[in-house]
């Protein structure tokens, strides 16, 4: 098959590229390399299976181009701003990098005759709910525009699938570590201890608890899902049970890091910035039943994740 | 208080410019005259508390200036393409008139320090769903891109809601009946039978079963929801609880227009045109709990709605 990763020299979309090629599948990525790194990428510049192409999703004539000029039989739409903290600050981020991205992407699916599309969508469109999230919960309102720049990018693609017969996935992820990470808490950590190791400042009370999942395990289901359901429209949460609070990762990174003593300065309030969703849980009934489960629990995923990071 | 109305010639909205200076708001009505039109507002040409600006929405350098020049309290928005099925066929014009102009006015209130905003959704976005819709239904997967455009205006002002401290109102419509109105089964049946008065083609089967809503009950019930909510975020469907089939509509203005043996033609299949929601339900407790119903039943509304419509 011939994919398109959009966001392919990301974070997560550079890791989907590996797998990718690894089941010897032709992969096309395309990045504006903002947050996509070449790094991520090099080491398949060589694989003949592989291609490159930095170009900026906004640029919709661009985009065509490559549509016209590849024959894709799958879409990957990963590219989006993920950097929450960073957009709270301009709305117009997520607008044009979280949602035209998609729609874009989605017109070109439409005009190119495209018709199978996989959704990096996230638990930020849920807003912020106590509950246990199942993929039906309701109402949707999200509370930082990334996350509104998720579901209106859902809602695109609900309508577009429907209308133009495109089989489409909805990937809901939770919180993804890993090496090549760009930003999140973990990055953010290693970085000021780097700076100072004898002193960490932790935004809000360090109470924050989420799932957070390890990239390959979030690859490999993300496949999964894709491969085994065959409905037109399929929507998935991805994630794990247990959660893993900041003050934990603190805890984590600085063990890792070999630091003792370090001074853990908390910014206090329950939310690391405005926007922040401070906890969530998903109900996993769904992606279990399907027959997948994540390989490393949350608080593992962490430790791995600092690991990868550190080169250890 | 001063109120903006976007898409205030409109059909809709040229009742809520009504309705607003009969209270003695002072109101700006703004519309790019593409679906409204002069003669809905040219009654008010002379108010002194009423103005009109020709501006389209998708100009958001225009927009700031009328933000600039005006002291909005509140905003009304209204704007949106609303010929559903015209806009099947190019997804770009919900994506400019409906969301892009909702976005374009959110980010205008975020700038000028307007905290409060009305916003005019849709059924639509709950896409095709045969249990009665309550405020809290999930997952929200529409079905044209009328209702996406819908879906993720509402997911940026929620946004915006949370972000900005501004106080949002999210109306959620039914099918809304009237003079004025530009488009629709009603309109649509009246202009045939005018062209042909023997025989009347009917979308569908007929079978299309849908709570129709008198636009002077809206009105009220836009409202009266306004006055009496007072959260940061209130979401209401406003409707009623009947239905009317589109069968019973063509009866209805067949009877109305006095015209006895049209031959009736159905084009055939459970839907007007591809994105065509067939039925829905809506649950009013929570409006109905807050104290208001409509005045019209919705069978009531569409005899009402012909009437008006053929200047009876």
């Amino acid at each position: 098959m011939k994919i398109l990763i959009t966001g392919g020299a990301g974070f997560i979309g550079s890791h989907l590229a590996d797998f990718l090629i690894s089941k010897k599948h032709e992969v096309v990525a395309v990045d504006n390399l903002l947050l996509g790194r070449k790094e991520n990428i090099i080491h398949l510049a060589d694989n003949k299976n592989f291609k490159f192409i930095k170009e900026d999703l906004m640029n919709i004539n661009e985009l065509k181009e490559i549509f016209q000029e590849n024959d894709f039989d799958v879409v990957f739409h990963l590219a989006a701003n993920s950097d929450i903290q960073n957009s709270a600050k301009n709305p117009q981020i997520d607008l044009n990098n979280t949602f035209m991205t998609t729609w874009n992407t989605l017109e070109c699916c439409r005009l190119f005759n495209v018709n199978k599309f996989i959704f990096a969508s996230s638990s930020a469109i849920y807003g912020d709910v106590q509950e246990k999230l199942t993929e039906n919960f309701g109402p949707l309102f999200p509370i930082s525009y990334y996350g509104a720049g998720k579901l209106a990018s859902e809602g695109f693609i609900s309508a577009y699938a429907y209308m133009n017969d495109i089989q489409a996935w909805i990937i809901r992820f939770p919180n993804v570590v890993g090496e090549r990470a760009t930003h999140g808490v973990i990055h953010d950590f290693i970085k000021k201890l780097r700076n100072n190791p004898n002193e960490l400042e932790i935004l809000g009370d360090g109470k924050q608890k989420k799932p957070y999942l390890y990239v390959k395990d979030l690859i490999e289901a993300m496949f999964f899902v894709y491969q085994k359901t065959k409905y037109r429209f399929n929507c998935y949460n991805v994630g794990v049970e247990d959660q893993t609070a900041v003050s934990e990762i603190a805890k984590i990174v600085c063990e890792e890091m070999g630091l003792r003593n370090v001074r853990l300065n908390y910014t206090g309030g329950n939310i690391g910035w405005k926007g922040d969703v401070p906890q969530f849980k998903y109900n996993l009934d769904k992606i279990h039943q399907l027959g997948w489960k994540a390989k490393y629990s949350s608080t593992e995923a962490v430790r791995i994740a600092v690991r990868r990071i550190l080169g250890k």
